[in-house]
């Protein structure tokens, strides 16, 4: 570990996803030696996860096990490991199995996961889409609503379990109904005897005017009409006021309209987002430091926190405000950028290099979303793009990213092959409860194992 | 359903596993109504299992949705159920949740699970592979195993974790302990900075004199020659008498040696299997009929069961004796061929065949293992291959027989592809637990949700 008889500057990052990977990538010719700390084994590719919530793609296809990205990479090592807390003055990451990792330099990139801001006890009835474990869980309650709706001899019952309600109106709400649409309406058309999966409801339920709130005005009007061909149902302004095991309560219209009930089984949650909890834990150990509504650490204009040159954090996790004072979203782009930024920052400092790199400037190559198989809408500049051109820009740059990675070949081959065969090899029931088609929201049991053939 | 005014002859069939599906593939065009029932979603390519066990394929890539195979097939439905017993004077499929099934006609192909022979408490350290869980479980164990070695600073403990006990010296040991080898000693090679990952130990323990028992000695001779030049201990004539957490104990040699105690953290059982428990219910509903040391039903020449013409049972479910009085094999050929046998019997019946079809004979086209990548054992008739020959003819076996399936053309691509380029995409640890390297024996405590993100 040591070159010259001095110790090598010790880099470690905190988590495997787009920041956390870029900083490590970045690094791979500066003289220090690099710690990639995650609790997964793999990076995951998270913007195709609706693909395996809905049985297109199998999760390997969307992920790459971050030593086999790495291995190559003889400086950096990988760890698997859940980070506990930090000991600044010490200069120590606290695992929270007791292990300390000593670090000179700290990049935390521990992104974000799915909230319900106040009613965690919806999380049973609305799985949220941050995690592998959730899309295969998402996976099993739809395919298994279908499932039961075959054998159900109530009719009202039946369209209870066709009823599916994706809750938020962003990018992965678009995506998840869309491809819940598409599911019903095309991939399992001919699966059933009992009844016809065409006359599925599904419903996105948004609380602002429009979808995809964050592009222009138009392309969120051309994606709620794509949705609409695609019988999926819009509702805009309007807020969830409660979840049940077989019921959405919604007040449409702003709470102009009476509360209306809709009847599902089936409900994704895609409303929002919260930081992880680590954001707290760093701001509160270097003190002073903000944190956002949720959980976001404030951060300096070169990705530092507070007074520590030595703390940086990106991604998802970071509250970083722009030269025009506008809070950067949580995007892919932002952490890779920020990852690249860092790692550069971190090659500057440790050549000696005087010049000052300025503050992270934020490329905006602009945005997308895909409503469904040849749909979707762009805006890049002042261009926007909507329907197949989109599409076809979508998939061309999505293929790009994850050409980075080993299992490139494999997933543009897939993704073809079902374009073309409308393949549904990856429409598996699995995981806990996989058994128990009839009992989709049940609760692992006290002392069941996990290894229960 | 009706034809003619008549109704139509009702067929249920219990299980979508090789009996059970090509039953009904072998149903489509005489005049019935078919029933699948099957707890999973989906048919499972079981002899491939331990290539999702070691990160080599995904689950998707072995198993085909049941409904996709047969939904062309409009006389066929499949129903997603738990069978939970039997009512034959009212020929009533009785279904766990208090659905009732009508039949004319029964098949039963509910298949084997494995069985730890008296020692169930080893199920929780000793993991068995027939599931697509238990697959996964088993990835889960041997990559977080090695996950913990790069953490590990205690040598000791270290080798402990790089210990792997195969318990079973069948298809499904050898092919394990072949799988673990080659993933130690390449897929890993490059990916830890701790240890070397050849360093790994791989024991396999069989109870009897050599591996692959059912095979000519000379093919177990080849075999094990080619697990010892792969780095797999062979332990013949060694029973295992206690698994814990931590440790297998074994008696050598006949009980003739001194017990030894192996220290592991990650066993594996592939040492014995049981019949569906709806095998001693059939036996005794229909009255008479004996069930055999695992709980197979003894059938008849014709694959019925006691004087019950209209109740079938087929496959590892079925104790079938064939002309030389010797006890036909639990192996998918003869399940595949009984399954065509019962559907041939009834389409003849259906069409008031008055000729004898004569009782079932089985066709053994021979029987292969595989050890690793270019190394197998085949033996056919009188001809024994080994080495790549065989390996290559074990290839073109397996994927002739996926092709029956839809995603034939990405499995042969993906395996092509793993061949090739020794990918690892699929080196995922996920599930219940994954979030705890740490911890790989944990049992998922009371009231945990399974949706817990």
């Amino acid at each position: 570990m040591a070159e010259g008889g001095n110790p090598r500057h010790r880099v470690v990052i905190v988590g495997g996803g787009f920041g956390g990977l870029l900083t490590a990538l970045g690094l791979r010719k500066p003289p220090c030696d690099v710690t990639l700390i995650d609790r997964r084994n793999f990076h995951l590719f998270q913007p195709l996860l609706y693909q395996v919530a809905t049985g297109a793609l199998s999760p390997a296809n969307i992920a790459a096990p971050l030593r086999s990205v790495l291995r190559r990479q003889k400086n950096t090592r990988v760890l698997l490991g859940e980070v506990g807390g930090f000991d600044l003055t010490g200069k120590l990451v606290l695992l929270a199995d007791g292990d300390q990792i000593p670090f000179d330099t700290l990049v935390l990139a521990a992104g974000s996961t799915h909230a319900y801001f106040g009613h965690d006890d919806w999380a049973v009835f609305a799985p949220g889409l941050k995690t592998v474990e959730d899309a295969t869980e998402i996976r099993r309650r739809v395919l298994s609503a279908f499932e039961r709706a075959e054998r159900e001899r109530d009719p009202d019952a039946r369209q209870r379990l066709l009823t599916f309600v994706v809750v938020g109106g962003g990018p992965t709400g678009v995506e998840m109904a869309g491809a819940i649409s598409e599911l019903a309406r095309q991939t399992l058309r001919f699966d059933f005897r009992a009844f016809d999966p065409a006359c599925s409801r599904i419903v996105i339920v948004e609380g602002q005017g429009r979808v995809l709130g964050t592009f222009h005005e138009k392309l969120s009007q051309k994606a709620k009409e794509a949705l609409e061909r695609m019988g999926v149902e819009v509702q805009l302004d309007s807020h969830v006021t409660d979840v049940g095991p077989d019921y959405v309560l919604i007040k449409p219209n702003g709470g102009k309209a009476p509360p209306v009930r809709i009847e599902t089984e089936t409900v994704v949650w895609a409303a929002g987002v919260k930081a992880s909890g680590l954001g707290k834990l760093i701001a509160g150990a270097v003190g002073g430091v903000e944190t956002d509504r949720v959980g976001r650490v404030v951060v300096n204009r070169d990705c530092t926190v507070g007074n520590r040159s030595d703390v940086f954090v990106i991604g998802d996790l970071a509250n970083f405000k722009g030269g025009d004072g506008k809070q950067l979203p949580g995007l892919a782009p932002v952490a890779m950028q920020q990852g690249k930024y860092v790692a550069d920052l971190i090659a500057r400092r440790l050549k000696g290099d005087p010049a000052d790199p300025g503050p992270f400037k934020y490329w905006d190559k602009g945005s997308m979303a895909t409503i469904g198989r040849g749909r979707a809408v762009a805006e890049t500049g002042g261009l926007k793009l909507s329907g197949y051109l989109a599409w076809l820009a979508w998939l061309f740059i999505h293929i790009l990213y994850l050409a980075q990675f080993e299992n490139r070949v494999l997933v543009m081959w897939q993704w073809f092959f079902n374009y073309v065969t409308r393949n549904r090899a990856a429409l598996l029931i699995t995981g806990e409860g996989a058994y128990r088609p009839r009992d989709p929201h049940r609760v692992v049991p006290s002392g069941e194992s996990v290894v229960k053939g």
